[in-house]
């Protein structure tokens, strides 16, 4: 029987150790929760610190993330390579894995980088998401783990973390498990300062499974975790806990969350503890235990292998998780339509098309499921049928961005994420997490400007491609028609170093596109119509702006002026192509820019003497086709400005 | 006795009529809603429509918002008289005050700005804490009001909505009501599809009190009406409803919301529900009893103005409602400092001597006091304290946002919403409905760049600063010093077209100036340092990296190299600058732009053959001092970069 409580003082002291040693970082949560997590790793947790990409491993995710240095312990004493003294000794320095917050590394058993709070336990219920669906398609056999999340009070406090309990308990995600540390301190002082919740009774009204206990009782502990295992819903173990607990100094303080030590408070500890050893010093006995709680996961993957390999699907199931397209794949995407259809449509029929072909898609939707039309012959994931792969978020848009890239760490499926473009603001902070971790997600949003019509400005689009386009690690696809929007969806699914969005219309688009023989959006413009070399203005549009400067295009060739018409559907794909390719695609020629939206950022593509016809600020209520007569984006307004320049 | 019955059906028929006059609407809010709303505004409301802006009126927040047209149908009834019938033809036309979701026309009786799903009920937690804020201050004879808020499924469902739901219980809102619209109906279908929580126990858990009642039985929600307005604590009063009750083809079907009506159903409407009145006709008892349901207000406001006439007070409380500066406040703002100080520390010192100086100030912080340090002298806002000018929020940073804006639609109290710039993110729908809308209000941000140090990517802004200049309406500070963060203050209080929010450092600042004889921040940019006329090379820079520009011009100046600094707190201020003062300050020499950011944007002040250091992506786990060095952000970059193009 290993001792739990010396490794759960093994955790505490390499906590201690390496954030005195950095000379800053948080001892709340590695001291408070050292028990919890001791016993969890020591009696429960199925995994393989040897292959740490192991496909059947738990996940782990640390959504208290300033609490790192508990993931960090947990990791060196467990024997993860990557964590070793040397990486616990280079805490919050430049390049060490232990970095400040976990960040994605899952060689080295950091599964996810946690982000701002909330963020951790709204990826945990994608991934336990993934989990039921890829069990659904390839049996127990292959697919037997659980997601368990170490949560704090600030995490339940975020709305993400609302929505997170709402939704996992709908669905009853019974192999998810919060270890909630209720240590009641938060930064400001007690958590009474803003939250007296009756927090277990919220997660009850969810339809979660409560376990409330002492979280240094690991006897108590351990018989929640086991219970929780057996019960078909989502758990919550509410551990009370005593922050820092070990320093007398700062234990059960608001200092406890992250005041500086002091090697007397290390000595303090020490004493109190009983813990004899000098820093960073963990006996062999105590190793010893962990490895050896090692071994239960190590059995389960041999045996795991053992299955995998006389496994009928085990070629399949191979596929998915290395996120391998099959051969051909491609061939399933729609080829032109003749009649104008709205981009948001064609996404649909790409993404219906699909269903079958890839079936490692999974769409979720934030309740916008007939406007965006993304559901189509995909049943939906429930508890009574985890082969779904259309899931239904409800209206809980900062979720199901961190689901989709919950869903991406996990591995195995690929996450499609749709509503409307005026809530990517809700779940912008998640979107940038998919871009931090260059996790492949594609985003799909549709009404993406004042096309969205007479919702009005609230729903109306107008800084949101400038705002993404800030954004390191996003591409942002504007696609014109059909053929743009499968280009789009092909170079988001074969690009596995990041995620994309896509900006779409509500309204008809016109088709610009017949010829699908190379795929042009990769380069991220390209010369629609018109010549290269001899033009007396270039017009550049995107999305259903394109349409309109290809009818410009014919007023002024019959005026005489030369027109080169230029589709760019995403600035990140044309900015790293060779200069000389920008320069033939943007000309010499005087420009002009067209986009439904703000001029924020197109100074990029635009010389001073060059024009932008877009909006100026908010939108308005009316019918779309109004609001662009009233806000000045119409062929006669590209054409004036177009005869005004040529004639300089 | 009013006729409840038939004033709500007069609602329902001013619904149906306004949508088959504009094509497209929401009906089932407005027909399932119509008891509930009529009940409330017959016996319970308080609001005097020939004086709209009276600043002791209930506040009605509508916060499903695309049911606009129970508000305006109220709005009509009760006699605002910019909601003409004529309004109600113009329903979802450009300038119409009739909105497709309502637009904030304080005048007309529309209180606020829907927006998006969840927003209403967040900012009415802004209006109800705004309202117990000014009674503490004024006594109940001239703040004596309470907040409605209309609730959809959708906002329950939104995280910011749980975020209010927590938050409103914790502070004993008690004059805060939600009516739910309980009607098992969302876009997607049925509420079960995505949500099988309790609702009633949700709340429960919170601290609320809790009806539960038939939302068409008009004695039951009368009944529900009253508990709540003599309960201590929020009171969510869940009403059973039918959605498009009236309607027999959609009522209480999935098309309810929104199905295009057609003029059949108005007529199968009209006889189900024995109304025989033409298209927008209400007969005069109709409108009768809804005119003397509004007696009540009207009374109770001549009363208030009798009080506020011999009110001891009366000048002072008109003086915070119209938002008027008392002289000399500017007095109070903090001078020069000698040392160097992180910007977030001026800014506290700022909101510190605010504190007396302008009471009215209220100061929102989600759960980051200490490295904010914008509490100092304030007592929280309590429960027990309603006095407080501090209100700890919790970790909840989009509710924040939202009330922040509530509070200034409210009006009295000026909100100054305070954590770090990381966070942005999670409330930017709040900041832009801020935006949108126009309201003062002041977004306080520390921790701005890699400045922040060894938390890590996720908790260094690199991309925000440039986000939020493509925000229309929204002014963005990023001061370089004590005094700069003074000015831009000023300005943020001066100003009451929109809200600023200011970019502020965790780390020292150098100071950059001394003179304070000039608020030179009103013009967005000024020459610092150097010449005007004369120079080889421009520096531009924002925030702590003025201080950096102005070490390298020091070496510089030493090589020969004639150097001009130029700090540029506010793009915003500066755009709107005449075209020759820009010029005079931008110059003709080269420019060297420089700040801890991406490039994003700054093409607007640069040429092609300019330079930029900053940031390329995203930022790394170490002290600010190495990133700064590991990232080339430095003295030795702008000095090599200067003299490179100065050479050429």
């Amino acid at each position: 029987m290993p001792n739990i409580q010396t490794m759960a003082d093994a955790i505490r002291f390499l906590a201690i150790n390496a954030i005195l040693n950095a000379g800053e970082g948080h001892q709340g949560v590695p001291l408070g929760m050292a028990e919890i997590a001791a016993t969890l790793y020591a009696n429960h947790l199925r995994a393989a610190p040897k292959d740490p990409l192991w496909p059947d491993r738990d996940r782990v995710v640390l959504s208290n993330g300033h609490g790192s240095m508990l993931l960090y312990a947990l990791l060196h004493l467990s024997g993860y390579d990557k964590v070793s003294l040397e990486a616990l000794k280079s805490f919050r320095t430049l390049h060490s894995v232990c970095a400040g917050h976990p960040e994605i590394e899952q060689d080295a058993g950091i599964e996810i980088t946690s982000g701002l709070l909330g963020q951790g336990i709204a990826s945990a219920v994608g991934m336990a998401v993934a989990e039921e669906r890829l069990a659904a398609r390839f049996g127990r056999d292959l697919v037997d783990h659980r997601t368990w999340a170490f949560v704090g009070d600030g995490c339940l406090q975020e709305g993400m973390g609302q929505e997170a309990i709402s939704l996992a308990g709908h669905l009853h995600l019974g192999r998810l498990t919060f270890l909630w540390d209720d240590n009641r301190i938060t930064d400001d002082g007690e958590t009474a300062l803003s939250i007296s919740e009756d927090i277990p009774a919220r997660f009850r009204a969810a339809g979660w499974h409560v376990l409330v206990v002492d979280g240094h009782d690991i006897v108590a502990v351990d018989a929640a975790i086991t219970a929780a295992k057996t019960d078909p819903r989502p758990s919550l173990i509410a551990c009370r806990t005593t922050i820092a607990r070990g320093i007398p100094r700062l234990q059960g303080q608001r200092g406890g969350h992250s005041a500086p030590l002091t090697s007397q408070d290390a000595e303090e500890a020490r004493a109190a503890r009983g813990w004899s050893h000098p820093a960073f010093y963990i006996p062999q006995e105590v190793y010893d235990d962990w490895h050896g709680a090692m071994d239960r996961g190590a059995q389960a993957r041999t045996d795991w292998s053992t299955r995998l390999a006389v496994h009928p699907e085990s070629e399949e199931f191979t596929r998915w998780m290395s996120g391998t397209l099959p051969d051909g794949w491609a061939d399933a995407l729609p080829g032109p339509c003749m009649e104008p259809r709205a981009t948001i449509m064609s996404s649909g029929d790409v993404c219906d098309a699909l269903a079958d072909t890839l079936p490692e898609t999974i769409v979720l939707c934030a309740d916008l499921e007939a406007p965006t039309n993304h559901k189509r012959s995909r049943a939906a994931f429930t508890p009574e049928n985890r082969s779904g792969s259309y899931l239904h978020c409800g209206v809980r848009e900062h979720l199901m961005g961190a689901m989709a890239y919950g869903i991406a760490a996990h591995g195995g499926l690929r996450p499609v994420n749709v509503t409307y473009l005026a809530f990517a603001d809700y779940e912008r902070p998640a979107m940038r997490m998919a871009a931090l971790m260059a996790l492949p997600t594609t985003f799909v949003f549709s009404h993406d400007s004042i096309g969205a019509g007479s919702n009005g400005a609230t729903h109306q689009p107008v800084e949101t491609l400038a705002s993404y386009r800030a954004m390191p690690g996003m591409r942002v696809f504007r696609p014109a028609d059909t053929v743009e929007t499968s280009e789009a969806w092909q170079i988001a699914l074969e690009t596995p170093d990041g995620p994309s969005m896509m900006a779409l219309s509500r309204q008809d688009a016109v088709q610009v596109r017949r010829d699908t023989s190379k795929n042009l959006t990769r380069r991220g413009a390209y010369i629609l119509a018109g010549s290269e070399q001899n033009r007396d203005v270039t017009l550049i549009a995107t999305g259903t702006e394109v349409g309109l400067a290809l009818h410009a295009r014919k007023t002024l060739e019959a005026l005489g002026i030369k027109t080169t018409v230029v589709s760019m559907p995403c600035w990140e794909l044309f900015e790293v192509q060779p200069h000389s390719y920008r320069l033939q695609i943007l000309g010499g020629a005087p420009r002009i820019a067209i986009e439904a939206a703000l001029k924020f950022g197109w100074e990029r593509w635009l010389r001073y003497s060059d024009r932008f016809i877009g909006m100026t600020g908010y939108g308005a209520s009316a019918r779309a086709p109004q609001l662009y007569q009233h806000f000045g984006i119409t062929e006669e307004a590209i054409v004036a400005a177009a005869k005004e320049m040529a004639e300089q």
